[in-house]
């Protein structure tokens, strides 16, 4: 199978069965590291980092001098024509007609499918604002892979700062793809944020056990024990007997820790930020001695700062730095499938859960991403760029930007088939009423407020409610 | 023909025949880019770009790659010895000791000369300052030449602003080179300086027809219409017929329509800005519908801003994105022959118009650039850069610097052979008196002024006139 | 002999016959560099540059392209992870997993060895902070050797800022090593610091003679003499007959005038910046005419700004960048030596002055490096770092950091065996009492300060003196 000219913008890009071809690739890589130098003979990377990096870019670049390729490097966003007010699109054709493929980070989320989109080449996305890292997800899965030789069934905690970890809300999804549970043990105030825990069951059909049913049990630890994603089928106590055996849960063997810092730069509360730092929690020997962490795998997607002790840098069970040593292969692995210098050997194309097809709202009536930092609201983008957004749900409404992923729930609908559900024409309903239902999707009409749908010359219906008790309900 | 060990400072280091022998070169290049890694084996290019740039600096880069050879890299006139007060003399001699060929871009115009005059390597210039960026007029030429064979004859429209776009300065020169008739299209205020019309028909013949002439006519679009350039021996109306035909004329086909932004990091005029970027006219698809752009190849350097439409990019008259790409075959190519790879097939050697030859004024007589970004007046140079000036008339006297090309017009003059046209010993003329033109130039002495001259021991003849009056014509 | 997988953080790293055999590599390396190849195909280099530099950083490019590899860079430390605070250590190991041999330049001093310590790849050190830039010196030393053939015996002056000129206290050991012979010609304010002399005499058995002896017949020149390192066994007229034939010595013919740049960026002393700026001597022709210097190789290790005139480029005696270019063949060697792509081809392995072998103390007893830029005294370091120190000599006490050199002289002193020497039981006492020499090395105990020693149970014996007295001896 080829995955040529294929890119790789969110781990959703791969189906499950191509994820452990790369793997099976990465290992080939990593046994003779210094043998791949014909696979990209005379192909050229670009390496373009508009935001700081030193492990993820050098490890790209190392990669694909492994591969025998060259790399042509731009870092810093103010010495590139974007400081010019070119859009990333431009950028994209642009460079996309002097490399064979393209390695972007960017902050603002969403950049990297923008780029994807415009380029003739393959696209790597390393990194996009707080949307998304997926090589980073890629090295994670392939360090446990490579250690238990399976993630199905594993139990795995995350810990620290699950709020503003990028890598924490990739790696989660990744593994519920892949059938592992998941413990979360947050820092407080820096929890896994709800719309994280929402896509985890409703894409990976999971079950969950939120803070309020563990709390008196497992507030004991540096890192208190929030939410137990617990994967379907898993014969584990917990999925059975609810709310009885929840300390056998929580003292059973932890396959992998983990760990996350602080994520500073991202934080926007300024407030608290030196109370954060100080009482940050560490793992250390001393936690590393719970019965539980005996045969734990100790990940860190570095760079740490204080969270994880030098002092267990010797332990055998500290995987880290042996995980970002496998940024190179497993990178290798990746550009080398891209660019069609080798492909998966595995016949089984069948993914365990297959992408989710999802509708895709396109009409132009007013929505628009909430997130000032997608790459859709950017002064140099929105000339070009006309905001989308995958339907996850209509019963309650939710949408998902196309580029950054941030949800849009519109408060009221309408239907361009006016007789539709034997509606009068030009009415707008709200989003909550039973309507939505009756509605074909490729009919629905969505909008931000009422002001926005009078605006467009609707008018209210008997179904559309105070906008007060819908934002109760629904926010 | 071998280039082998050539500099390109700036455009007129190569003749006629040698630009299309390049271009040959450039085709053979483009038709099999992946295949030419042998032609640069083992030679390392340095790349050195002292002012921003991504386009730019990755296509030479992706150029040398795509050759075979290596690349070292410096971006930042801040992490570099030129911070620590060393001058560019210093850096191209070592540079040049390091690699087998310099591409520079620095903000000081005339550097690239200076690297070029030291460097004991080929030397292109990549863009010094507001000066020449030769590489970016060949990709322009080339992408014209390729969709329409020839140059000469041609009718091509530049638009936008023609004061500050130093690529529009140089493929001027280049399109009057290769005969093209030139359509100057300003945005109000920004109009071509006098400075470049001027060398037009100095170096070139041609005929200019100015705004004057044209107004009633052409204010009717976004780009008022403010001069004609008519390339010798056209048989345009315009030429045969002049004041006449200007509506035949301005409503015939336009070959190529090349569109620029607003320069604004150039631009000294902080007060308009605002003004200006508001008002700045849009290339768009309704401009486009105008008959004589039927067959109009839109071209732009990038990067673009606001003045090029996005719904043009599909438009198959849009030669932008192509005109970028082409930025690799043709460096692959001036590259490859400066570096001795490959060799010109072509056997004619005449150029249509072979380069003018210049007097050059060498003698220290006071006289200094008046360009105070000219790499001749910075701090870490004066100290080993002697200013000197090509003559470009002596009637009425006027020189242009060796290194940045401004003018610089001196007042008074004098002769170092006392006796020669019968003058008294040590007395200084006015630079427009009749004596001018019997001094010899090697024995022609320049005065900044008055001053200057007398600070030498010169005393005033009776060939001075008033310094008031003088400046009043010349300046 | 092979070099494969040794570092390079200091020059003592390297014995004489190991350096002696480096420059024969280069010797050859140098006659056809553009055939090296073949000899580091497929390795990767990881060029790490936290400090600005444009002529070290691309001469190891350059060197590593020339030997058919590939680099991997990083130029910023704002844009790397150390601004997340990450340590060095843990960036070590991260990129000695990525690449096969690093090349770092650092601010902090002794980060080179950090790197060395924890990465599991060769490690240059291409300068850290004030302390070393052994490549810079190797390039000295190659330079006098290609033009002298021998550097033994020879008369080096060493001019300008011998305070601040880390390039030029490396050179001066270096040049002790083989035996050559050193005149110190500073800047007034400048002089080269005691503990530069004191480790001259100390570590290669040499005589000096101070500027009281030399004053009165060497002031005349722009560079006062200051002081005169004589090597052992020279039949120097100065060594025989001290005091009498200064004013032969002085006049002797001078083998090589090492020029330097006032060290602006590292001068703590801002009041008298712009005085030094204004006064610091210019080595020109003028000097250049003196009778001793007819025969002399002028060097600089660039980039110089005003103390060099340009008009000396063009003198034969000039080999500043000659000087410059050998840094590419000497650090193609050095990349090929520690990547086992060349050995040594010497078979002598006797150097002239073998490594001083040195106790070191590692007890944690309080002890830190008052050098406020050693790396052990960073924020980020200090987690994991401990302190350590050469025994330079026991009578006087004097201690240098291992990571930066930098002296640190306690003042009291202990046994880890009580008994030893007939002392009581947790007794401390003055280091510079007479039972120093009866404690053994291995159970001496070390304190900063009297509290220091009392804060660890430690009481004052009849040894201990008064701290002032002690201070005043001492320091």
């Amino acid at each position: 199978m080829s995955l040529a000219n294929r890119d790789l913008v969110t781990l959703d890009d791969f189906s499950n069965a191509e994820i452990d071809g790369l793997f099976s690739l990465a290992n080939i890589m990593n046994k003779s590291i210094d043998k791949q130098s014909s696979i990209c003979k005379n192909k050229i990377m670009a390496s373009l980092f508009f935001e700081p990096s030193t492990r993820t870019r050098l490890s790209f670049e190392t990669a694909m001098h492994r591969l025998g390729g060259h790399v042509i490097s731009a870092v810093d966003i103010g010495s590139t024509s974007l400081a010019k007010g070119e859009s990333i699109a431009d950028m994209a054709r642009v460079l996309g007609s002097y490399a064979d493929i393209i390695v972007i980070r960017h902050p603002w989320e969403g950049a990297a499918k923008v780029v994807a989109d415009y380029a003739d080449v393959p696209v790597i996305n390393a990194g996009d604002g707080g949307h998304e890292h997926p090589t980073q997800t890629l090295c994670d899965l392939y360090t446990i892979k490579s250690e238990r030789h399976s993630i199905e069934g594993l139990r795995i905690a995350l810990c620290g700062d699950l709020k503003y970890g990028r890598t924490i809300h990739s790696l989660a999804y990744a593994l519920a793809r892949f059938g592992a549970n998941i413990l979360f043990q947050s820092y407080p105030g820096l929890e896994i944020p709800e719309h994280v825990l929402r896509k985890l069951i409703t894409n990976y059909n999971g079950t969950l056990k939120m803070s309020e049913d563990l709390k008196q049990e497992t507030q004991k630890g540096v890192f208190p024990l929030n939410s137990i994603y617990i994967t379907p089928g898993s014969p584990h106590q917990l999925a059975m007997m609810p709310d009885v055996n929840i300390q056998i849960e929580t003292e059973a063997n932890v396959d992998a820790l983990y760990v996350t810092r602080l994520q500073k730069e991202r934080s926007s509360n300024n407030l608290n930020k030196h109370e954060e730092e100080d009482n940050y929690p560490v793992v250390d020997k001393k936690l590393l001695r719970e019965k539980r962490f005996k045969q734990t795998l100790v990940m860190h997607p570095l760079p740490r700062v204080d969270e994880l002790a030098c002092e267990v840098d010797a332990d055998p069970r500290s995987m880290y730095f042996k995980q970002a040593a496998f940024g190179v292969p497993v990178r290798m692995a990746l550009i080398s499938l891209l660019l069609g210098g080798s492909n998966i050997t595995t016949n089984e194309d069948i993914s365990r859960l297959s992408k989710p097809k999802q509708m895709i709202y396109k009409r132009n009536s007013g929505l628009k991403c909430h997130n000032p930092l997608c790459v859709s609201n950017q002064d140099s983008e929105i000339k070009y760029i006309k905001p989308e957004f995958k339907i996850i749900s209509i019963g309650p409404l939710r949408l998902s930007c196309i580029y950054c992923e941030h949800e849009n729930n519109p408060l009221y609908i309408a239907s361009s088939l006016w007789h539709e559900g034997g509606l009068k024409y030009k009415k707008y309903h709200s989003a909550n009423s039973h309507l939505i239902k009756r509605i074909k999707p490729e009919n629905l009409i969505l909008f931000e407020s009422a002001i926005s749908a009078q605006s467009q010359g609707f008018e209210p219906s008997n179904y559309v409610g105070t906008s007060h008790s819908t934002l109760n309900i629904k926010r």
